[in-house]
């Protein structure tokens, strides 16, 4: 079957490799039915992250459940499966307080899991799931083929743009700005919008994001970056910022972006991963008692709650993906996301 | 009239200086009854923060009013009120916010007001307020000498320590550590009991600092630190930790325990000034989901919902003073503070 792999800087391949089979009762093996890059993906691509040795890549996918292993309870041949960017067994202790990303037995897709047994990238044909009863979420029946697209987001930005806002506190009557345009923060707009945030602003320079960004919800859009985009956000609310600022990019200059446009006393929820050196700044935080909250976002807590809005088409996140290729061409989707000639590709078998 | 000068590293004393008199019509003059020293005023006292030229010095007291501008609506001469650590006018966007902290009219204590006027230290006899209707808070009555303690602390300590724990989401079911044992640490043991939290853990080494925690609420002391410190608490807490870590201390050494102690997804309340040059860890934070919520208390906000138990002997935070002394001899309070002799200092006029 085909699998991609990447072996260093702008060089990632797909490669025939074996089929993954059952191999632990927990197990289930899934034939993917859709899988996508990741902003996240680009940094080993662009060397900004190192890769020691060449490995599977990949960690959003769906698909359809081929074979359990005897001890999986909750899923069955045939159905329809979204998983999370992480393995989670759903039982440990940080799984029950909805923190499955740090999970005391889970792990990571395209990696060996902690026996050493080895666990598929999610850019391949068909991936062994370690704990598929924590990891996986079934729907209840094969979705339409229009759905897919949102139904991957669950997998991974639309939980994570959720998370921004859940951890920044959105909700009814709260301002809310956005910092960072790739899938994540528009999702996290769409995110913001559904938790009924009073108004959204949206910081962007690229039409194509402005337009999806106002289609998600966007209010209004700040295409200043800087000390002029602070004051373009803070001109907007009382002279002092929103409530909620959503930090969706992960470098030091959006991280400042961010701490230095919401309001004293508000909340930035965080999710970009962090690169480069940045640390933050506590006495900035501190004098105006700003207040930082998310990380690495724990998506499957929030798959049951977005899944129904997906199903209904109450929100449509899956309009993030504005190239599909087949897998087999995914070196050309990984090319197009780091020229930002797509915001987020899909892969198909 | 006495009011308490620094002039540098351990050199404070009590000078006699003219007694302030209303400057505009939202001005009250305060006759002060009783002051005290924060852990915060060792810093300068220390050397670790610059005196480059003598200031009054204190943020805490309170007294009767003596006399009042003629836009004051909410105080009369007579009343007892409690003040603050630092002034605010009640009105701008970031005090109705409940960040008067951050106030756009604001001042502190013991510097010029934004008019270029002076304003007199916490630890002085009488004391002009601006903002006073925005600053103050008068109670029905004035109070039986025996609760003057416990009032003081609601200008700093008390709403400190609180602030710690509301930011921390402290609440029914939430188990917590407190980082530091001054004042603030115990009254933060004593606002987590009182918000509901289910256990909680108190780190410190001072036999004398550990019996009040106790009194306050602390059900386990932790004496040990660092990698030792963060075993036993994870101990505790399933092996990962407890819901909230309340950091009341400011230093590198704390903020890192209180990081590394609290449970993935959890949150750190901290209240701690900051001292040294610690930036906040990103990586450990986003990985664990850590979040950082606090800063300078906005103890304005809190004081209406605190008063009530103080008037009514449901807490005592008054506790935490363990030195009385007069004003007269506000040196020696430092040095009692500053050799850790006594846990925080009263000064009478």
């Amino acid at each position: 079957m085909l699998a991609t792999i990447i072996h260093g800087p702008r060089d990632i391949r797909t490669a025939e490799v074996d089929a993954p089979t059952i191999q632990k009762p927990t197990d289930a093996v899934v034939r993917v039915t859709a899988s996508c890059i990741c902003g996240s993906d680009l940094w080993p691509y662009r060397g900004v992250q190192e890769t020691k040795q060449s490995h599977p890549i990949g960690h959003e996918f769906v698909g359809i459940v081929e074979e359990v292993g005897d001890e999986v309870t909750t899923l069955q041949p045939g159905q329809f499966v979204i998983a999370p960017f992480v393995v989670s067994d759903g039982t440990c202790v940080n799984c029950r307080n909805g923190v499955q990303t740090s999970c005391l037995h889970g792990g990571a897709w395209g990696a060996d899991d902690r026996d050493g047994l080895p666990v598929q990238g999610g850019q391949s044909a068909r991936i062994r799931v370690p704990w598929a009863d924590g990891t996986l979420v079934a729907t209840d029946e094969v979705p339409a083929e229009e759905l897919v697209p949102s139904l991957l987001t669950l997998s991974d930005v639309m939980g994570t743009g959720h998370h921004a806002a859940v951890s920044a506190g959105v909700g009814p009557g709260k301002t809310v700005a956005v910092v960072g345009d790739g899938a994540v923060g528009l999702c996290a707009v769409l995110a913001a919008k559904r938790l009924g945030a009073e108004r959204v602003v949206l910081f962007s320079r690229h039409e194509s994001r402005q337009a999806l960004g106002r289609e998600f919800g966007a209010d209004t859009i700040i295409e200043e970056r800087g000390d002029a985009g602070v004051d373009a956000v803070r001109a907007l609310f009382d002279g002092v910022g929103p409530d909620c600022v959503l930090e969706c990019v992960g470098t030091k200059e959006s991280m400042d972006q961010a701490l230095r446009s919401v309001r004293p006393g508000g909340f930035v929820g965080y999710v970009g991963v962090p690169s480069g050196g940045a640390e933050l700044p506590i006495r900035l935080m501190f004098g105006g008692n700003i207040n930082v909250a998310g990380g690495v976002a724990p998506v499957r807590t929030y798959i049951p709650e977005l899944l129904p809005d997906v199903l209904s088409g109450a929100i449509n996140p899956g309009r993030v993906f504005d190239l599909t290729l087949p897998l087999a061409e995914v070196a050309d989707g990984y090319t197009a996301m780091d020229e930002r000639r797509a915001i987020k590709v899909l892969l198909q078998p």
